[in-house]
């Protein structure tokens, strides 16, 4: 995994020069305000419209699965569309309308059209009274239902009369649509970058997320890779389900994968280990977490979540994390209709790029070497790679992380853990790994072996 | 482990179910004052009546073994019995009387009677300085001797006079005397519920123990069990290793095992590990006292303490651990005659049966298990298992331990390591895989395996 | 590793019998008091100098190594020597003068002899600003180069004139010295203990390792030893280089090293822990500090520092660790004149060799044991090895250590392991070892091996 090719290194430096960080986090609100009016589900011309806008921004391949198929212990649903949706008062008023938030219906609604008295309607209404403003996000995909969310206000207005109930929806054999965009890298081995896209208007759940999997995806084909890189924009759970198991010859080579979601609000970043707790992914990602310098948090797997369920489930148990800002249920905005364009930000999103590119990063730079001059240090003052001067009493951080990279490169460790170990950054143990490579006086293991791989 | 009969699980509800929490505490209360007059030794009458009594409770069977017996390194010791022993003063009256207590003569005292004057007989009194008003409980079992213990106060007033001298004891071939207690479970594998009963008037140590056991046993015996259950009430030391020695063939088919001591004084339950230190009933203990939310301290372990020096030899090694409440030699109550039945609680008692039955039922039901559908999460949500309307903000306990028992069970991990990992109790995991099972997402890892011993 | 004969143990004990320890401290201090004016390098006379001196201390032996021999990646440098060297301002006045201190003179100045104005001095002198008082210490030795040190306060004081600039120093082709002194024991295992000897007139920087070094060896050589001892006074850095590259069949046999510098100022105990992170050097020493009472640090092992750096590359990888006070580079004297005589302390010097002996204590008796009768325990009483009346509330500690040992020795627990689960001090396991041993309770476990190596 070390080069010496013509390849950008996903590194801040190189970024910093690339990019316009300001612009990058424009882009990606720009687009979060695209898609945001978009009624999205687990199926449907939601999602198809949702997908082709991001054909717009990278080469997207759109995946349609009929309707009935098996996927593993799941059947991929009926398709769900909606045109319109409303409750009426006697006076033919829309108190609850469709039109203003596609949230007002519980997704999955099978179609209504009838009238009915205040109590019956209530039994399909739902609202959160802790916050009265907001509505809801409710769906019942695998039971046939119907339902309205509102605010708890709008269903203090409701008088005893009669209402006209419509949900001109259908639910039919139709099909799962999703999107993939493969980047062939040099080698096989894949990192996955996964984030769902079955929500409807909720912009931290999960635009921001297809927003940040688009920017490293804009980042990564701009620059050939080591590894290759898959991108999927799926429906939650059956999305994930129905990838994995019509992809079943694939899975082996995914290397490492990271599922993002909620990547907008102000919270910290937290990121959830993987099933295996100690993969290189979660390894990169609390380093470069640790020297991000920012708040963050690193959770423990556990089997609750996102698609990292999927990934991590026992037959499958890819090294997939998961990141994300506050995590879900535990800010109050989630899924209700406050997790609006207000509730993301483009410097947040902006971070969480740079962090997810450091953290790819360091899994395509990483690599296991050997000192070629083992036996005490090599004199590094004759390859000029050493200050000329002896006694100072404090050597710099470049010195020192060539002394750890020669002391630890036996073979066994690698360069993240030379940084574990030494407390230095993965870019500056990478530098001078570079450096003494140049040198001469590091190879890399597998090169060292009479049956390397390459 | 898995067992569909009608085996009544151990657990704390079924508890509630059958027992009056109040009446089991009143009665190992009752059962401690009964056997609390006894003057009980390592051998003799004492430890005789006392197993006659407890086989009033349960089906003890009575063990007499030879005095000169070989045992190991040790040999079985002279038996002792005492009628009386005095120290009367000049006018004749008992100065040290015990009559009206046996912890006044030094356990094992040779017999005695002569007349000395108060410099003499002061080399054979012990009493304890700091606390003036109690009585030491001290013995001499291995080399013939004798002494009486008495309080300060009773030593401040002797005279210096001439006293007579009487301890009206023999120390003649005889027996050790033990009592076991085998209930034949579903298997050979067994749990060593061990107590010593060589201890004369003193309540906690080990009169406590000793209601535990029986009131363990009492539970069990209602109840068919997966393990087979050994209770043995032996005097300490000797008795451990008198059975040990004897039982070579039966050492294998303990499994896990108990120490019972000092568990009914007012101090937090003590657990300490067995020298394994990682063994099941370690883990178990560690487990059910974490979610007990009472105050409790897990203590490493060590060689010193009570008979699991003898199951813990290196030569024995058994995954036997200790429970006790504060631990012996660190309340100034040990070993005194202020150990008395003021210092026991009915309460405390109980409290420890409950704790007791809970790590027993975390044996009894921990299993290892094989997700039947391990790619990706089976649809719990079609067999009944899972909430019908997606997108509440948070999962019912249940289902938490639904995912992590599904996701664990690689065939790997144990229904303790699922309970420890997910942070859950055991309870709620052993619920959802016995619902888990029952809708044959999961099976008993020993049932996949071709040769599985059953 | 276990010894009958007449060895005398290495413990506390009886270094307070054998050893008056104000004199010890007393004679170090004379020691580098009589080495302190000698202006040493990596090579020439005043290295040899030096070591002619420990000679009369202990049986050193001098070794030479020309100048152009290459060891490893490095080569022999040529000899540097100095008889003079001095700034003389416009009136003939010496205002840097080499006589007042060898510190003056950059180490490995090549000769000057000059006129030059104070703007062209100024570029070859080196101050330290932030004590104006202090003159630096500086090197350069692999870049020929020439310069002065001085105090700020002897730069401020320098008019702007013609200064005459003098360095009477020689270059040339020569030796490298190093002495060595090897103390047999009764196995080819070495233990190696290590110090600098190249630093001029900077006491604590190192000659209190070398007063250690040599104190050591004294108590060593008056009693025969289990380990081979060998002492090296060695340039830091190229003469670490030099011994392994023409020692490399030597190499194998060094199972523990130490390394000593910087061991006599009032700051606290460092331990550096060797690349390895657990040898039985690494775990000795911070036991015996842990239990030394004292204020102490272990560090972690870091690929900078003094010749632990060579001894601890990849590719020789010994088990050597570094002791130390306050570590160097964190204290402002250090490397400059200020660290003086001053600086070093007699008691702190003792406290060192006491420390030192102990760790060598117990890896000269570290030993693992075979309980040879490990069902149950022994009874201790019958051997004269146990209290005599039972009941007593406490356990001494030789009891509590041998109970440890007997339950732990296995054949798998090392007598430092067993103190380090058991929370005693090894002295005290050692004892009760040697007891049990004697009693027939216990055998090294080499002994118990059908190809024991002895």
């Amino acid at each position: 995994m070390f080069h010496e090719d013509g390849r950008k290194d996903l590194n801040s430096q190189e970024l910093q020069n690339d990019f316009d960080p300001l612009a990058v986090g424009q882009a990606m609100i720009r687009l979060i305000a695209e898609l945001y009016p978009i009624c999205r589900s687990i199926t449907g011309n939601g999602l198809r419209e949702t997908l082709r806008l991001l054909q717009r921004q990278i080469p997207l391949e759109m995946r349609e699965v009929p309707t009935g198929t098996q996927v593993f212990d799941w059947t991929v649903p009926k398709e769900w569309n909606i045109r319109d949706a409303y409750v009426k008062n006697a006076r033919g008023e829309r108190v609850v309308d469709f039109q203003k938030s596609n949230l007002h219906v519980v997704n999955y609604s099978v179609p209504v059209r009838r009238r009915m008295g205040l109590a019956e309607l209530k039994e399909h209404l739902l609202t959160l009274p802790a916050h009265p403003d907001w509505v809801p996000y409710r769906t019942s995909y695998y039971k046939e239902s119907w339902g309205f969310c509102l605010s708890e206000k709008q269903l203090a207005g409701l008088q005893d009369e009669e209402y006209e109930v419509c949900i001109d929806s259908t639910l039919e054999h139709g099909h799962l649509t999703y999107g993939e965009y493969f980047l062939q890298g040099e080698t096989r081995d894949e990192v996955l970058i996964s984030c769902h896209a079955c929500h409807p208007s909720l912009c931290n759940d999960n635009l921001s997320g297809i927003a940040l999997a688009v920017s490293i995806a804009q980042v990564l084909q701009s620059a050939p890779q080591w590894y290759s890189y898959r991108f999927l924009f799926i429906p939650g759970t059956i999305g994930a389900i129905t990838w994995l198991a019509k992809n079943q010859d694939k899975i082996l080579n995914i290397k490492h994968g990271l599922v993002l979601t909620g990547v907008g609000d102000v919270g910290a970043l937290h990121y959830k280990k993987s099933r295996k707790g100690t993969a290189d992914i979660d390894r990169a990602a609390a380093h470069v977490l640790k020297h991000s310098g920012q708040r963050h948090e690193i959770l423990e797997f556990s089997p609750y979540g996102y698609d990292e369920r999927q990934y991590c489930s026992p037959g499958i148990n890819l090294s997939v994390g998961r990141l994300s800002r506050t995590p879900h249920g535990t800010f109050p905005e989630y899924h209700t209709s406050a997790d609006n364009l207000e509730f993301v930000h483009a410097d947040k999103l902006r971070e969480a790029l740079a962090v997810s590119l450091e953290i790819l990063s360091v899994l395509e730079n990483n690599g296991t070497f050997v000192n070629l001059n083992p036996t005490c240090e090599p004199q590094l003052g004759k390859r000029g790679l050493y200050r000329m001067i002896g006694g100072a009493a404090d050597a710099g951080v470049n010195e020192m992380a060539m002394l750890w990279v020669l002391n630890q490169s036996d073979g066994k460790n690698s360069l993240l853990d030379i940084a574990e170990r030494s407390g230095l950054c993965f870019e500056s143990i990478r530098q001078v790994a570079n450096a003494l490579r140049e040198h001469g006086l590091l190879r890399e293991f597998s090169e060292c072996m009479p049956s390397a791989a390459g």
